[in-house]
């Protein structure tokens, strides 16, 4: 019966090895079951530890009143989100000078979704750039779509481009030497927590202008930039709209990594073309995968959502911001002066450290976890530019944060 | 600039014509533009319209309320949702006497992605068979990863092979004379209302088997069968758990439609075959794209899930259930006796009728319309040989249906 089987994808069997995350839960458990009075402090998994404020959960228990009651309730919403969420989202972005029209949003249920999807609308022939380090989603994806090659010693695959982004170009990809198609770029970082600058960004709208380029620009954690001028998002930028797509998400930001809402912004005017050279809506190709292929969010996270854009919500969302962005500082000047080199931290709620005397990053993770019961994340995991870097995360308690600091100041004080 | 545009996914322009409900929406708003003062009976999406359960709106403000406390707080979950939602599900089915464990269960936000996603851990070259007419999602999302070669003039595409499920045949689809690799079953059929009996399934599981085939059992509409004796799932049929994969949904069912939930059960020693011939488990490709594509279902939504499965829930949701199927024998009663020739809607909330005097499915749309004020969906939106038929949907109010049974009765009496 073997031979005769469905033929599997067998892009997936050029994956290099098991999603990041799920390794690093292994390893832990593994540790935490041989140490069972340990008491480890993950920092590894950027994951929100802050209740949801309590303008989220009323809003969120009214979309259940309102489900549970005739004249009320709502069955099949519309995929791309209700408009009374769509226009807060709108209004935010006016607030902050970008160009977003409420028909260019899509509502979803997570940035990795989204991340992972948009691909799907591309053909297979393009010509992807992505940053290294980068999130592995947006490889990941497209090397199950079938537009990769297989995996060299270093863990990079085939056809996609590559732009390093380590502490010698202060973390800022440089643009690519020919032509690329698409380009994924995240700011603030996931992992280096670096910001791009409105100058860097100017250039690479600019470089997809000429090249007639599409950016995936990945704006998920905008709500930590501390900075007054920096940019929060790519359709600040003038000309961005023919150019790109942003993502962004209330996961970090509102609490909602276990709630699950985001959204995708395509603006109506960019296009790609087909095989005749005709341009074809992006927005319009993404608006048949979505309504094809998805079903909406559910409405009462919709409603809770929408009350992280109320004043109420926001200045709750804020004062949680605030703590993860302490955490950080805690973090970063914690580690700064016990002799670690830092970076990030200042306007993203990831702190990516120098790993000290030449250890690896998963040698660094397993001593960390060893010795200071901190669970954190490889760099290498990130991309063969992670390697010697490793990757702490602001979200968690402050005692906690406070807690780790001080373990591995005092256990983990190796030479540079 | 347009000359270098990204390629875009061009498998997207084979596809035929907008997604059949949006098609329908525009029709029906510009009738009633025109016509503003018609009282307009929706029974052609199949939405649910009673409102949440009690016991179902508790769990979810339940669920909030756990968001709100930092004892209780959920960040991120297993994305393959939590274990006390899937061993209701288990339990589920080990009442039903299928044969299925906790860890083959994947929660989700919904069947219709998972139906689309499903053929993403297929090889492309695949031989695909679906019946006609079917759920369009199984066809489109094939289109749409290359899977098909363009549409003839009846709809049609190349590569696909259909199976034809009408009255000539009872509504049950033949075997395939050679050899197929994949097929998608829906029993409780949508949109034809028909139930597959055990032996029929049995035939297919024994299909399957000798063709080493896998089978894609979408049983969305399980909880409406009324018969005793029927197949609720295709675990129920011995030697299926090598050879099918299963999609059910709260949408229906518990009335979860705005609020999302669903779940895909696949068996563990289910495999496909790569490159080499070697059986590489289903399981293992979907619980990676699973991982990397999605980040689990809300965590309120969840708590809602499974308080459906819960005794109170169950009720609720059986007499939910119970009133749609009141509503569906009132239309398959009130129809037949009126002279029309009707199908389903005795296992399933679906009626299918023959459309009288000739005419096409879209004409019999849009003189239902204009005359009754009624809305359905037309046959041929589901493919070919739906051509001639037309779906009732059961889900509405009662006094709507009556209306709207009383008003075809009245009015559209045309000559079969």
């Amino acid at each position: 019966m073997v031979g005769r089987m469905p033929r599997i994808n067998t892009h997936y069997q050029k994956l290099r090895a098991g999603y990041l995350f799920p390794e690093i839960g292994k390893r832990v458990r593994a540790f935490a079951a041989a140490h069972p009075d340990a008491r480890i402090i993950p920092l590894g998994i950027g994951d929100v530890v802050l209740p949801l404020p309590v303008p989220i959960v009323d809003a969120l228990k009214a979309g259940a009143e309102e489900m549970g009651k005739r004249e009320t309730f709502r069955g099949y919403g519309p995929e791309q989100g209700y408009d009374f969420l769509r226009e807060a989202i709108a209004a935010s972005y006016r607030e902050q000078g970008a160009q977003v029209a409420l028909d260019d949003i899509f509502v979803s249920d997570g940035s990795k979704c989204d991340t992972a999807n948009i691909q799907e609308i591309f053909a297979l022939d393009n010509v992807i750039a992505l940053t290294d380090p980068v999130y592995p989603v947006y490889v990941d994806t497209n090397v199950m779509a079938g537009r990769t090659g297989e995996a060299d010693d270093s863990g990079r695959y085939g056809k996609l481009v590559y732009l390093p982004t380590t502490a010698e170009n202060g973390f800022e990809p440089t643009l690519p030497a020919g032509h690329v198609d698409i380009i994924y770029l995240c700011s603030p970082n996931n992992p280096t927590g670096a910001v791009m600058s409105r100058a860097a960004l100017e250039r690479w709208v600019a470089y997809a202008r000429k090249e007639a380029a599409v950016i995936l620009f990945d704006a998920a954690y905008e709500a930590f930039i501390r900075e007054p001028g920096l940019v929060h998002s790519i359709f600040q930028i003038p000309g961005s709209r023919d150019v790109a797509i942003e993502f962004r998400s209330l996961s970090k930001s509102a609490g909602f990594t276990g709630t699950r809402c985001a959204f995708t912004v395509i603006p109506k005017e960019l296009c790609g073309r087909d095989a005749g050279g005709g341009p074809v809506s992006l927005h319009s190709l993404w608006n048949r995968r979505h309504t094809t292929k998805f079903n909406g969010t559910s409405y009462p996270v919709q409603k809770a959502a929408a009350a992280a854009f109320g004043p109420e919500g926001r200045r709750a969302v804020q004062a949680n911001i605030d703590y993860y962005m302490e955490n950080a500082r805690l973090i970063r000047e914690g580690l700064s002066s016990a002799g670690y080199r830092v970076y990030g931290g200042q306007n993203a709620p990831y702190i990516w450290l120098r790993v000290p005397g030449g250890m690896t990053s998963w040698d660094f993770f397993d001593r960390l976890l060893a010795e200071a019961n901190v669970v954190g994340t490889p760099g290498s995991g990130f991309g063969s530019c992670g390697e010697g870097y490793f990757r702490l995360s602001a979200f968690g308690w402050r005692e906690n944060v406070e807690a780790a600091v001080e373990r591995i100041r005092t256990n983990c004080r190796w030479e540079p």
